[in-house]
């Protein structure tokens, strides 16, 4: 098995933490993104999106996306356990996960490709009114959170999860990268933060 | 159990598609849309996206998005698969899933909000160059699945799953309600799109 990888960029990053939190290593293959190397006819047949990570089988089949890629490993290593494994708990980690990604993530993307960073790439007509709108929701999302970390210790419940990985990458991501920070006054959510910062996992490279 | 439902609407259908296939009945109760019953405070206790369907558990909880119900679903009733066993099959279907989310329903929502229908209805400020980005794309999709169901029987390899369910459902909505027909040139597509709608699921009340 081989991951191919990047050792900074943020879907990469899901899986590093994931792996630390499992105990697992696989073999890493770094993609060198400032050459566009995932952009190359050869790496968009690993993946049509041209986007990593992408997990190697030692079938040689590939699979991406970084959830996707946990989801396989997690078959595999059912402990300790980042899905959920009684039915009740499996549906209601993956309700957070999508929320996280569908409303979260979704909006960081669109403030992220309207942003300057993209910007000066030059590769992406921007809309300024998309950025103004998903930065709005997205600070509205940090409320949400707060308000729900008020009455839970993690984002799914009282474990720690992949939903938990999910948001740690998202929001330091937008506050690192997209200038999304949370308000400061935003007790609940900043207590969650440092918490999962702690676990050696946070760091992972 | 409960599935608060509407008989119409995109993602619920995704689940009575799924239960269909799986020869499973659910209690409903219909939330009445017209009247957005379904942004009520009563129903934002249930879910806080203030969206359906919404499945009530046993023991009072609820479970929100409908993949997630699915998945729930699945733990607990795990034939006919539709989210696969092994591993690979496991990590290969969520893939797909994912792609058809992440892409084509993405681009989908965004050409739908800020489309006409959502357009007269007046709750959000549109931006007519998102919907020519998010149209190209659903349009530049649906080149990618043809060329990917001139290789593979159905979405994520030979036999029906979750991913089709999800496609199936966003092309229908694409097409009716969006505006969004896939090019009749496309023939691996709608080869696809026949089978997938001549099974019984496909019009599952």
């Amino acid at each position: 098995m081989k991951l191919y990888d990047h050792p900074t960029a943020p879907n990469p990053r899901r899986v590093h933490v994931y792996l630390a939190e499992k105990g697992l290593e696989i073999e890493r293959v770094n993609v060198d993104m400032a050459k566009r190397e995932h952009k190359s006819d050869a790496f968009m047949k690993k993946n049509p999106n041209g986007q990593i990570p992408v997990l190697e089988l030692d079938d040689g089949s590939f699979i991406s996306e970084s959830v996707s890629i946990c989801r396989y490993l997690e078959a595999l290593h059912p402990e300790p356990s980042m899905f959920g494994h009684a039915a009740a708990d499996i549906g209601r980690i993956d309700m957070h996960l999508r929320r996280i990604e569908l409303l979260l993530g979704r909006n960081v993307s669109v403030s992220w490709v309207n942003g300057p960073i993209v910007g000066k790439m030059g590769r992406f007509v921007q809309i300024p009114e998309a950025k103004a709108q998903s930065d709005a929701f997205v600070h509205n999302f940090y409320q949400r959170l707060d308000n729900e970390l008020a009455e839970r210790k993690m984002i799914a419940g009282d474990d720690y999860s992949i939903a938990d990985i999910t948001a740690m990458v998202t929001i330091d991501f937008a506050e690192q990268l997209v200038d999304l920070e949370p308000d400061v006054e935003l007790k609940h959510l900043a207590r969650w933060r440092s918490e999962v910062a702690a676990r050696p996992s946070a760091t992972a490279p």
